[in-house]
């Protein structure tokens, strides 16, 4: 996978891209990242990239011309058809479904704008996928860009090893992780739950299914409705339903 | 503000952290970063700061003993009590109302954990907040906590200058931003809705209003239902509703 950045603080990417699993995913030969300051295909003078709204306003807005260049120039230099996908609160909402899908891609172009707004036609004529992370306000795109990249690159095959187990991986199952305990199992008087030490896989698969439905239960009740509850599951939920 | 990162990877940060506004707000002395490796406190001869869970399964499980202690000096060195932020799937949903409620703190520390589950004391007992950025996988909490500390920077007083105004700030009003248009008019053909150039003002205010309210009813309806809509604002809906 090919994966390119339009932005205007690179800087901000070299940290983020070189350590972890994205560092390893390009040791692997499992993506290639590019990271393109796009002021630098402006064909004004002055290489300005913004300007301010036509009809007023407070704020500037990213001109079509620099963008438009540096995407047509990247879909030459790789004879590609990258998703174009741009970053913005008004976007789709980022799941792990859509990570899911855009991991099947060969090419993503990410626009990052800063503080501004895009010019309209950026938004219907160059980009195909508007995605937003959720609903508050970041200063740029960069960083929305990372999060998603980094939850697209660790689907990508190969990269993660054993050693990287996704313990944390809620979504998998539907339903949130169960409470997790290692050594010691006295730290200061806090105490590992008894069964975990018992040794009897069979209860202590019981009760991480019933810690990780009752997480579920209580913090994102939204999760159950779509989940394919066991008639034993439902019984349980109902106790607690009833306060008990 | 002081805001604490405990990472196992503290070259993520940088390039973030000294780029932008991030930037900006440390000069203007707004905000003080610290990146620390929460190795450095492993008590292990090893500096392990992982073990296997309790009960068996696949991964690793922090141990409880150096987040513990990195935190318990961190309080004693700035005598503060910081609120004890993990990033994880399990959390309360960040949104604008969260960053607005964090940006009247005065010392913010993240846990980031990396790959690995959290030992469930660590949670408990420990942490007094643990937020979720959205419905899908990351690697580990150093991107997910350089977003929402973002999204506070960015908040506190003298941080945000004119230049940089907040033009995409979609939740302040409710709906979703109308849309945008910079120079040139006519880009390859492309042109700016002609109402933008006319100079009534009025008009323009009203074409923003309903593209506003338009692009709020097509992608974002959810966000209609909590928005004190005009009566005329609800005739034009039920226009659109009705396909026309």
């Amino acid at each position: 996978m090919k994966i390119d950045f339009l932005t205007l603080f690179p800087e901000m990417f070299h940290g983020v891209l070189n350590e972890s699993i994205l560092r390893k995913a390009q040791e692997k030969e499992a993506v290639t990242f590019n990271v393109i300051n796009f002021r630098e295909y402006s064909s004004n003078k002055h290489q300005n990239v913004d300007d301010y709204p036509y009809g007023g306003g407070a704020g500037m807005v990213l001109t079509p011309q620099p963008i438009f260049d540096a995407v047509e120039d990247i879909r030459k230099q790789h004879n590609s058809e990258p998703k174009v996908i741009l970053v913005c609160p008004q976007g789709e909402r980022f799941t792990q479904a859509k990570a899911e899908q855009l991991a099947r891609e060969d090419h993503l172009l990410f626009v990052c704008g800063h503080y501004e707004g895009y010019d309209e036609r950026i938004r219907e004529h160059l980009v195909t996928d508007e995605i937003s992370i959720g609903d508050f306000v970041l200063t740029g795109g960069e960083l929305a860009s990372m999060v998603i990249t980094d939850s697209i690159v660790r689907l990508l095959p190969g990269v993660l090893g054993n050693e990287d187990s996704p313990i944390l991986d809620s979504y998998s199952s539907g339903l949130l992780e169960h409470p997790h305990y290692t050594r010691p199992a006295d730290f200061r008087g806090l105490k590992v739950p008894e069964v975990l030490l018992s040794g009897n896989h069979k209860l202590i698969a019981e009760w991480r299914e019933e810690q990780s439905l009752k997480r579920t239960f209580e913090r994102r009740p939204d999760l159950l409705e779509k989940y394919p509850l066991t008639e034993k599951q439902k019984a349980i939920i109902k106790k607690w339903q009833n306060g008990n």
